[in-house]
């Protein structure tokens, strides 16, 4: 099993959501994160200053400000994991900077505390969805 | 070491919190989530809401809805996680769709801000409460 | 490449992410937390909370009352893991109860949404800086 972590705009989450239900991966856990990446001015940054971009706009310069982001997480088995990083890419990626990241950790055991199942058992991805 | 992470209940926060105090692990952290497991139609899910649980409600039907919940998260040394995951299992169950995961996750090193110590030393897990 | 997870005082996080970023680690991510330690009385939390510290005083006695805390996470390569966790230290380490943990936990694979980098490419440590 793998937990696959993805940090992403703050209004990719509902895209977000939907896009991993439908390819069925029903359990999901979202947090509210503030973050910031490289921060440095680059040409792309500036570009997507220039056209209006908050996020580009409070990135440009020294500024230490971080921005609103959501970090969504799910742990699924091993063979999933390709199939959720690309569904995530699908529907986050807009070429402009602050499109966010994917890290992918192991997870060594899973309990699901209503029933005391563990292991890939415990999970539900790839199920149903009406 | 390993770290316990669970996702329970918003409203199991505090008997958790005692309960893992209790039984000697006192250094926790907690944060508020959203989130949502299966989310599929089921017997045992139409039972919960026909029962009133609001979280079976919430879930029923192909709804994208998440639902408040707590992560409580703690790490401690490898012949300790059996304890701690029978004491979240203990408090959490209520067998109704809703009650959550538990994870265990792998940790290279440990670092007690305040000292200095590292690994085992860094975590505070079996200590005595008064 | 490995995530260096802190969890530090929630007044220490300007500081911390200064320091970071002066450091050329400028992709940082934020969680506010509630947390607490040991909890158990002993000779430095008394004193602590004699000398009218805060969180000393709110860890007093079998309480289980949570503090704010802030958990600030960033994904390295293994060779800059030391040199962040020293950074993390620095700034801190006041000597007192509550100055929080450090963390360290294996990744096994970064996607840059942007571009569909990964792995080392995907993150953005040793920035250079403006």
């Amino acid at each position: 099993m793998k937990e696959v972590m993805a940090i992403i705009r703050f209004n990719k989450i509902n895209i977000t959501k939907r896009a991993l239900v439908d390819a069925g991966f029903a359990s999901i856990t979202m947090l509210k994160t503030m973050g910031r990446g490289k921060g440095n001015v680059d040409y792309l940054l500036l570009a997507g200053a220039e056209g209006g971009h908050e996020e580009a706009i409070s990135q440009l310069g020294p500024s230490l400000k971080l921005v609103p982001k959501r970090l969504i997480t799910l742990v699924v088995p091993d063979d999933q994991v390709k199939t959720v990083v690309n569904t995530v890419i699908e529907v986050n990626r807009t070429e402009n900077h602050g499109d966010g990241k994917i890290f992918v950790m192991p997870v060594l055991e899973a309990v699901r505390l209503r029933t005391g199942e563990r292991g890939e058992d415990a999970i539900d991805s790839v199920v149903n969805v009406l």
